[in-house]
């Protein structure tokens, strides 16, 4: 693996203001008013830094598709071509390959889920998904709910869409039904227009808690009774380290609940291929934004993921994806448990990619990126996970990509960077840094 | 080549208003303001019947992908996987895998344009360039110049983000600089505000005229004196039958023109590669866009288009292209020349893919269309290209799909239509038809 981070390897976005040498942005009057915070954060040249090898990223949220049989996915994908090669390489439906909504459905099946093909619209990643929801619901000022914290993207892409996001407090079981409840009954008070609720309740990025199971019924009812649209974002819904997946909130509610899965992380992201299945009216709607947006998705990487899953043990596959994971996650929590200094807490996820990180009061995750980064080890710092600016005694780590070994060297060095900014503060005080402004974006790698 | 028209084949959207059968929308008060406007199109449901193999669809801009070499394709995905594997089914930069971007470059050089591959965005198909152009761009009511006809898929994106869109006439020569300097005047004085120009300088969906070289340079320079900035459309540009490709809008004006290309006709559709060539800021804010609105293209495919440029010949697979569109447009214009009735006219493309075809005075392409599809050829009516309704003596007629064959065939049975459209119309008067609202989408495959 030598490309890591590349968005920020090779182009300068992050470094440069408006003006860059000689070059005047001309257009700085000209952009539509949701561009207008469209800027790239502060912390992208660091990670640019950060790319390097000998820096031990619990950063990133990128999946070890070296886990996959890549010979086998070599020949399917010529088998295509030769095959079904005029029909590979031509436009395709804006609703996505038909086959494949069927193997969708099947793969949904596994959490409960009954739905029909007909549904289901395949995106360019579950990304695509949120933002073909957020453009069809949400108009300027309009209120999002989304537990806080919540996934950097959607904060994104909620923040493209001029949406004011509102965070629903958790904890360990996730999001807090009687926060919802109350935040929605002063919210409708006051007059405000809630779209919908933005919840990612299994294995949650980045808190990696999951909603329990009375708790699922409660939001449920709490948003039906509201009148609340749910978006449930389920990509590592399937990585449980411990039996079968959960029950989808959509399997309990058809017509309330859309639900966005993603093959990103049970196959591999290199194919973009995610989907969202929608109430009948909304996926009329999702298919013409999405033939608006992009005409169709790719065929080819659509009939190949049809064809891996048609073809190919895809259950076992994501049993030694969860296998692999486990182990990491097992690595990065024993970790912790042995070199952190005392005040510092973190969820321990029974699935997917994250660990959240509470830091001992008076310290600022993102103002000891720099020195983590010196030292050779790197995480998201928490304010990238809040649309309010909060944040910052937290931080991300994440499990998924680097092997055990380094998982814990990793740990040993990020302990090292605490305990001397521990000290630092003990000698002058809580570090302050300036306020926060927009929604960190640091890019796809981070997904 | 099985599957065809496959959005209309599958879904039944287009037939079904907000109620169908028991789905009642439980969420019509909710969506955005510029979710109204998204209602399938009525003609969406005639296509479906024109999929059927019995009919000639001289409407679709699907490419000839049978004319590649699908074993070298194949055998090249293969190889992709197997050396470049992890890479290939990894996240990548949202700006774009930068090996291709330094590729798009040299092609673009064919056109007299020199660029950084800094300054290319990646992305999936030239569509996303152009929504991600009118994100950044345009608010509500803003105005996008256009030409009349312009290209349905733009004017489904500007709808979308509820631009107005204002036509500029054209004629056998491209857009009217004249018509397009006056346009601006009247515009400015009235305190509007112009976004972008939106042009197809080259062998222009649907009309299949090219502006010329005089044109060009005045256009330019109206633009730049008035501070609009251009969008320059080239899906076309490198398949023209008549010697090099014509330089491009942007070869003369880095900082005034957005240029937008594409691989979907010189390759293949199926992999969804197009890119954006933008002024430096602008590219910043692109880039950002495209992270918020899917995080990152699919590696795989933009692997896969930059090992076929990289190995293959493709500057010879490109004239394969043209000399196989040659003949097929000669097809057309002879059939056309041969078997239309008197007061019919058309436009002759020296490339790219569609005919312009004005009907006489009386008649109306769409009303005419259930009558053409009976009698199994379909095209797509003028309509679809103007955003104010007009253009209903029009019809594009499209020679990119068919065998030479076939294409006589279709035209045989149009010019049978129309001539009793003809008669019909001189015993009944001029047939009227209810007032046409909205963009018409007929969804990908009419690309």
């Amino acid at each position: 693996m030598k490309r890591r981070w590349t968005v920020t390897n090779e182009t300068d976005h992050g470094r440069t203001p408006a003006t860059h040498g000689s070059r005047i942005d001309a257009y700085v009057d000209r952009y539509a008013a949701r561009a207008t915070g469209m800027v790239a954060s502060e912390i992208r040249a660091l990670f640019a830094v950060a790319s390097r090898p000998e820096v031990v990223s619990l950063a990133g949220g990128m999946p070890y598709v070296t886990a996959l049989p890549l010979d086998v996915v070599g020949e399917l994908v010529a088998d295509l071509v030769n095959r079904r090669g005029p029909e590979a390489l031509q436009y395709g439906s804006g609703q996505g390959d038909p086959a494949l909504r069927e193997q969708i459905c099947e793969v949904m099946r596994m959490e409960g889920i009954d739905a029909g093909a007909d549904d289901v619209v395949v995106t360019v990643g579950s990304q695509q998904a949120l933002d073909l929801i957020t453009r069809i619901f949400v108009d300027p000022g309009d209120i999002v709910l989304a537990e806080g914290p919540s996934y950097v993207g959607a904060l994104g892409t909620f923040s493209a869409y001029q949406a004011k996001v509102v965070h629903i407090a958790m904890d360990d079981q996730g999001l807090i039904p009687e926060s919802l409840a109350q935040t929605i009954y002063a919210l409708q008070a006051s007059g405000q227009r809630i779209k919908f609720l933005y919840t990612i309740p299994t294995f949650q990025n980045p808190a990696g808690v999951t909603l329990n199971l009375v708790r699922r019924r409660q939001v449920l009812e709490i948003c039906q009774k509201a009148g609340i649209l749910v978006v449930e974002d389920n990509p590592y819904g399937m990585l449980g380290f411990d039996g079968e997946p959960l029950r989808a909130l959509r399997a309990d509610d058809p017509d309330g609940v859309v639900y966005l899965g993603s093959f990103s992380k049970t196959l591999a992201p290199g194919f973009r291929v995610g989907w969202a299945l929608a109430p009948h009216a909304i996926r009329q709607k999702l298919v013409l934004a999405m033939e608006s947006a992009v005409l169709s998705h790719s065929t080819f990487t659509q009939l190949a993921v049809g064809q891996y899953l048609a073809t190919q043990p895809w259950r076992e596959q994501i049993k030694t994806f969860r296998e692999l994971y486990r182990e990491r996650r097992d690595a990065l929590l024993g970790a912790l448990e042995t070199l952190m200094p005392e005040g510092c807490t973190w969820t321990k996820p029974a699935g997917g990619f994250f660990v959240w990180m509470t830091l001992p009061e008076g310290l600022n995750s993102k103002a000891m990126l720099p020195q983590a980064v010196d030292k050779r080890v790197a995480f998201v710092p928490g304010t990238g996970f809040y649309a309010d600016g909060s944040g910052s005694r937290h931080m991300r780590l994440s499990y998924c990509y680097p092997q055990p070994d380094r998982i814990r060297e990793g740990v040993r060095r990020l302990a090292g960077v605490i305990e001397e900014e521990l000290r630092t503060v003990e000698m002058f005080g809580t570090r302050s840094r300036g306020g926060h402004s927009g929604v960190d974006t640091p890019g796809p790698d981070l997904a």
